[in-house]
């Protein structure tokens, strides 16, 4: 099915640079890519999704999907790809209504209660998610040699929030009045996410991913014990499920805007790298982080924007900190759309020279 | 002016638990107050706010923005009472237009680069706020004796942020363009919020506030380099000029998702005390940040709507941890208006009991 094949046999491909960063090599130049690099700041993404206008249907087609995912790669030659795709695609897999409005983001008819939670049908699942294992498939086989191929999938916290706020939110309330009010009900839907989401990565890792990334994009919303519950505990079964199978793929865990649970989320979910958000600064990673594990991160988008003096004397101090360890570079969230698409050239470039180079 | 008169002359009154605990005493019952305790929870604030349908004018009347500071004194006796008012009085202090749309937030028009600088006119601003220091005095004078008085003004990043976006945003995306790609002129715009804000905060303590606190809402979305320009640096600037003046005022600082920078945060604004967002884990604040001067914290605001079981856990873990030291007990972010009254009088209720009492 894939062309690629490390995700099938487990074995790590010893020259592609992310896999060996991720194996927690330390790599002369850091090996490069950036969430949301498939997008619309690229010209040829706009053309390309308006052959499509769902945003659901363009990431169930694996001709689209395919290559969406491709194009960052051929323009700029990161060390991965990753599957374009939406987290939300498996609230749909489990038969949630889910729509994307432009400009406005997901919205879905939110699940409460268990009356909501009935509703769902994960039996249907694997029928509905399959084109997504077609996409990894044909980016698997069109790849170059030395490109990664890295799976996802939102983290079951992160997912549960738009499957019960209905959208984005500015205060949670709904999940937060449904987790903190009623643990066991609302421990119900993360069971459910839990076990879609091993099984969306088990089909994703089958069909050519070779690394496997975990979106937990709300985590920083959550008070310790709840944090622990919702996110740590979540993530360890899925990391843990995962590796039974799939002992040599590994699992990045992002969860974003965690700061002083870092830590314990990387020593306790057991995920084998750690994506850090913007907010996290490097030296504080390097001495409390990158001693657990590989890091990768964490640009701030809105330096990208600005390009020049300020991206490069950040881009520095990251890899400055980051460098002489197990480190991939990233952004710390997504590539924004008014992204001018030369600052990424740029980016890139910077980081083929030594970090010395000025 | 007052009847307070403990920021005139700089002297704590013994007697009040909030300004002994704010100045690093360890007390057997922690203080109590809530941020946002006067507000739309309330029903006598939602009868009172009908008078003036204007929120700004609200603000700038003393008459019914001390009624409002008081309502949440008289049925809960909170160990202080914080001025009712808004961040945003010192943006239309320095001459922005400032209009608050129901259930939506504040609505400015954006001020961005040079020529929205020059439209400023922060000669104007001391006469703009006045009505907020007859407020103060009015208050003063009305408190119950035990009761402290606290001012505040939001810091000048998050009051930058709003001026600059125009309102609430999701990204940040305007104001960090402007201060990561022209970080000179945003830093105009910051000074003159530095400026106006110790005017402002000086304004209050000598009408009877006798502690003032900076909130930095949105601190929490600025890498390291940034956050220690735009957000620490301005809030020393702050603190240094207050104490010169008002020695004995206790400074609270609240950079609300802070989290790793907090401790830089905490021992390089030289603030007196910390307020701690509901994500920062209370074990670790014992070690970390109270052992550099008094916090204050850390309830989730939707504990409070939750109440019962899991609201007294969490109240228990806090006080737990961080009782044993300088601590003032509040919520991690406002009283959302949703909270069910009868939570807050169960709140109070159980903090008004010693900690090992079940």
């Amino acid at each position: 099915m894939t062309g690629s094949g490390a995700g099938m046999t487990g074995e790590v491909p010893a020259g592609k640079p992310l896999l060996r960063a991720l194996a927690g090599e330390s790599l002369p130049l850091p090996p490069v890519w950036l969430m949301r690099q498939a997008g619309r700041y690229l010209p040829e993404y706009r053309e390309l999704r308006r052959r499509l206008p769902s945003f659901l249907d363009f990431c169930f087609s694996p001709e689209l999907a395919c290559e969406a995912t491709l194009q960052p790669i051929r323009r700029f030659g990161f060390d991965a790809a990753i599957l374009f795709s939406d987290i939300l695609v498996v609230a749909h897999g489990l038969g949630q209504e889910v729509g994307f409005r432009e400009g406005e983001g997901p919205v879905l008819e939110p699940i409460r209660g268990a009356a909501g939670l009935r509703l769902l049908s994960p039996e249907a699942l694997p029928e509905r998610v399959a084109p997504v294992y077609e996409t990894v498939g044909r980016v698997a086989a069109l790849l170059p040699p030395q490109t990664a191929l890295i799976g996802f999938a939102g983290a079951p916290w992160t997912v549960a929030s738009y499957m019960v706020e209905g959208g984005t939110s500015r205060d949670f309330a709904a999940v937060k009045r449904w987790a903190f009010g009623d643990p066991d009900g609302f421990g119900e839907l993360i069971d459910r996410l839990v076990d879609a989401t091993v099984i969306y990565l088990s089909g994703q890792i089958a069909a050519g991913a070779e690394a496997v990334q975990l979106f937990d994009s709300w985590a920083g919303v959550l008070p310790e014990r709840e944090f622990r519950r919702w996110v740590i505990a979540p993530t360890r079964r899925i990391v843990q499920a995962l590796r039974e199978n799939h002992p040599k793929v590994p699992v990045i865990g992002f969860p974003r805007g965690a700061g002083l649970m870092y830590r314990a989320y990387f020593t306790e979910s057991g995920v084998s790298a750690l994506g850090l958000d913007s907010t996290v600064p490097p030296p504080i990673a390097r001495k409390t982080l990158q001693s657990i594990g590989p890091v990768q991160g964490n640009l701030d988008p809105q330096l990208l924007v600005a390009g020049g003096a300020a991206m490069a004397e950040s881009v520095a101090a990251i890899r400055n900190a980051l460098g002489g360890g197990a480190f991939v570079f990233n952004l710390g969230h997504g590539v924004v759309p008014e992204t001018p698409v030369e600052h990424v050239a740029e980016l890139v470039a910077l980081l083929r020279r030594p970090a010395d180079t000025p």
